[in-house]
């Protein structure tokens, strides 16, 4: 089997770039590991930049998205049991977010992908990386893929980042977890709260009008089974607390998940004919959203490259494309840092740490610029 | 011996309000533990914010200043061998700093204070504090001084915040100190530069268009003497180093110390007809330069509050002191930590944490809204 861009990875970015890639006439090969079901079912984030959505909708993945997807202007930030909105239009230019699973995402592109793509064959489980030629194994069977360019979209535990020799990494782990969940019940206000409490981070999300994502800050290695639906509403609603008319909506729970925090980066991204994409090159830690819109914006800016490559001959946008991206993704290394500090509780947090991050949200409540610092951040650095 | 207002220490606090004071008719005594040449000579800040400058020269301590101050309308940040410039004025709407050394505004108001204030006797140190009255030793003989309020403007060290009841303290020490010089040599440029280095922070400054000030950040419980002045020059030529035309010029060294860094707050900062202002109620580290001007604020702050309190009976400003100081020290501590954790290189920094402060270093330097924030706190906030 040959294809011109072999792609390691059925999650966003690996089917994206596959449809882009289509859509500028280069054929490619998507593998991936898992199943369609799985796949299309990993729970994952939801928050889509602007530059996210125009990349769906310019790639035919974008009537659903406009369909069902909730536009937030803003959102909000709680502590001292006050609540302070950021308007993102009036602190960017008119930048807005859009509220859409990742799971939603997937859906629609395997769809598309599937009725005029080219091949995307699941339980493929890509096993190594040699110059022009994938190896996988399929139904016990192991096969062989030929390609001019190889991607891995493969995820932080994929196979493709250890193909890249002399790599440098830089690495974080956060002492603390999030303990995520999905309720039938209305989201209790539009927007999304950023928590900040004495007693730790909580975050109010949804995934639609009629399901409400939840998480709180837990320790590390925590047990859901520890966590009766009770004790997960009272803790929420401790640290949603607020002087003024709230309440904080219960619903049947259908989804307990804990989730560790990690920063991580791989640099380059690129070796040779291999380009590295999404979780596969870098991780963030959830507080900020950064992780979908990053991998979106990595295999956006190589669609480019090797469309430029494939139509010009010119290798000069393949080769920015490491530095390209790393630019991005230190920006959003360091804004998800500083939201998750900004936001939790550290264990052996002196009470001089807790003031200084409430200085902070002050701050930001208090200056434009300090808002429009974050709003930019979070809307999408352009 | 009586005064309306005992004010403990003479540095730029205390005697500052003593001015403000007797320019409402209000009289003060100040105590002042060491002897004038001490207080005149001792080495401390020297970037005055603009309404440090206003409060100087409303209280008619602005001839000299006025004169021999240098104004400096932004500062150069330093790092990845690249300068970038802030200009205040354009980032703040017009406000810029003045350079001129706290040692020169205590000069400067001693004088004053001598020809036609209240009593300012030196070589008294207080020794207890207790309702309407404070007791203080002066040639070996203790003497009381009684009072209808009491400032305590002592600094870090001194007594009277001990005499705050159940006060709160927030506390940070810091990993590493600095190591200052003054050297008789022209400034090498006309600005402030910080810079961050792989080899720890270095900060260019200085005290008159003929004595550059210079600081490298040095581990704690650095001896002086394992710095010859020959190996203090190496390291500033290897910290400020840049891919541009830049030469640190050399001079004679005539002052070599090493001062430790700590983030300090105690609350409330009153009790009773008790206040405490400046270093007596809250220390930073000298990163951003806040030290003074907070000292200066504190005390414009209890000048109108007192006058207020003489002039009409309400004691609404007094009481509102603490609160209304607080505010602006917090935002100072958070300030400070911000630019000390942004340009110092921790004992046990890992490359993750470097990439994060050159990612905020590259923002600051991209974002006008980053760069604007940073003016706006070290210009003051007003």
């Amino acid at each position: 089997m040959f294809a011109t861009v072999a792609i390691i990875g059925a999650g966003p970015a690996g089917l994206l770039l596959a449809r882009m890639l289509h859509n500028a006439g280069i054929d490619s090969v998507v593998l991936e590991h898992r199943d369609r079901a799985y796949v299309e079912h990993r729970q994952r984030a939801g928050m889509l930049e602007q530059g996210t959505v125009d990349a769906l909708r310019a790639c035919g993945a974008g009537a659903r998205l406009d369909r069902e997807g909730l536009v937030h202007h803003g959102i909000e930030l709680r502590f001292d049991r006050r609540s302070h909105h950021l308007d993102f239009p009036d602190l960017t230019g008119g930048r807005s977010v859009m509220i859409y699973a990742q799971t939603e995402i997937v859906k629609d592109l395997v769809e598309l992908q599937l009725a005029e793509g080219g091949p995307l064959i699941f339980e493929a489980q890509a096993v190594g990386i040699e110059p022009g030629v994938v190896t996988f194994v399929k139904d016990g069977v192991e096969e062989k893929l030929g390609f001019d360019f190889v991607v891995g979209c493969d995820g932080f535990h994929g196979i493709s980042r250890a193909a890249i020799p002399d790599a440098r990494t830089y690495e974080r782990e956060y002492p603390y977890s999030w303990l995520g969940i999905l309720a039938d019940v209305a989201p209790s206000c539009e927007e999304l709260i950023y928590a900040h409490s004495e007693r730790g981070f909580a975050l109010h999300s949804m995934r639609s009008p009629t399901v409400s994502r939840l998480y709180l800050q837990v320790p590390n290695d925590t047990d859901t089974d520890d966590w009766p639906d009770d004790r997960i509403w009272d803790e929420l609603d401790a640290r949603f607390a607020v002087d003024a008319d709230w309440k904080l909506m219960r619903g049947p729970i259908f989804q307990k998940a804990v989730t560790p925090m990690r920063s991580f980066v791989t640099e380059p991204m690129r070796h040779g004919r291999l380009f590295l994409a999404g979780d596969a090159a870098h991780i963030v830690p959830p507080t900020g959203a950064k992780g979908l819109n990053l991998a979106i914006s990595d295999v956006v800016v190589l669609a480019e490259a090797l469309t430029s490559w494939f139509q010009t001959g010119s290798a000069e946008l393949l080769d920015a494309y490491s530095d390209t991206c790393l630019r991005r993704v230190w920006r959003a290394e360091h804004f998800s840092y500083f939201m998750t500090t900004l936001l939790h509780r550290a264990p052996g947090q002196t009470p001089f740490d807790t003031r200084l991050q409430l200085s902070q949200l002050h701050r930001i409540a208090d200056s434009r610029h300090a808002a429009a610092e974050l709003a930019e951040n979070y809307a999408g650095v352009r």
